[in-house]
């Protein structure tokens, strides 16, 4: 299981710093949305050439406009960039066409998706498909939306899965015994007051759980 | 009828040099995803500074984290927002809330909503809906999936309503007939030799229609 760190309404320099102090404990580095909005591609090309040995993670979020959206995140140095689950298919397909020619990886946001739009989305062999229980519905329901059993069921046995939104050592251990590849964690890294020892309890919860990979 | 002229795929200098070219024929200026997804929120606040007396609307196309993501593009100097209408509905009610607060205008995307979300987001009653045909099914299926009878049906009355997506001159004529609020048009300026001169036409297209408000 890999944690991916999720940077997230900072600057680029803190969002290093971060980084920098969680780096012994954490996989993938995710450039956050915010950073990518409020920064561009800057954000991906700085924090690449800080941590060339991990794969950073370009959360962009394409809904449209997939080739030149997944090309810039590439070209400045993302290993993985992110499309919505919730977009038409052509935008999909192309993202996945585009993934494929770069020899990267694809992460499909499923944020908002049916159940029919989980099955459909099951072509995609080779993308990690992401459960993420957003920022605003967790500011607005809490944590009691989500309830997961299985997260492959939707997909295909094997597929490769990740966990994001509001993730805590508390929610942590229920998520290990779903076994997801990847689990990803903002806040409660990147805002607690000793990031490095807030990484290191989630590595060491993991590595409990007997499930690393 | 409102001219929206969307500015994609461009660095910010050249963006500006076209919109002052088109200034005399547009009503709205687009900072489109590309741009903000490309150099951040420097491109909204560069094309406002170009641009004072225009309305600029910053296509941020939000899924997620509404508040900070709306209140940057405020900040920013934009007079409008998107907002994805595939969102969950505490990031549409936080994108409402946001832009009442700040007094500034939202538009909902509609790409990819059933008609059954579309009547849901009938709610926000000063919101502008956009009916969008996105570029990567444009480039997939061509035009023919556009079959709009009555843009305002799903909403209520009087409801404000946007068309984009691979709007030209040949397409305007019965997009006019159809009464948009805005029109909202991107390569069909962008990309002509005489920018200038085919701002120019779009505008003379809609006075013939005797349609501007």
């Amino acid at each position: 299981m890999k944690i991916q760190l999720a940077l997230d309404r900072l600057t680029i320099q803190e969002a290093i710093n971060i980084a920098k102090k969680a780096e012994a404990s954490i996989d993938w580095i995710e450039v956050g949305t915010s950073l990518i909005k409020e920064f561009g591609m800057e954000s991906i090309y700085e924090i690449k050439n800080a941590f060339p040995h991990k794969s950073v993670v370009a959360d962009i979020k394409t809904i449209d406009n997939a080739k030149y959206e997944f090309e810039i995140c590439y070209q400045a140095g993302a290993d993985i960039a992110t499309v919505m689950g919730v977009s038409p298919q052509a935008t999909l397909h192309t993202c996945y066409d585009v993934t494929q020619k770069w020899d990267k990886m694809m992460m499909i946001d499923l944020l908002n998706t049916t159940q029919e739009t989980q099955q459909k989305l099951a072509i995609y062999n080779k993308a990690v498909f992401c459960h993420h229980l957003s920022k605003d519905e967790q500011e607005i329901g809490g944590k009691s939306s989500r309830s997961y059993t299985n997260l492959r069921a939707p997909f295909f046995e094997g597929a490769k899965v990740a966990v994001a939104g509001g993730v805590n050592l508390e929610t942590m251990s229920s998520l290990s015994s779903l076994t997801p590849d990847v689990v990803i964690i903002g806040a409660s890294i990147t805002k607690a007051k000793d990031i490095e020892k807030a990484a290191e309890a989630f590595k060491n919860t993991i590595e409990d759980k007997g499930v690393v990979k």
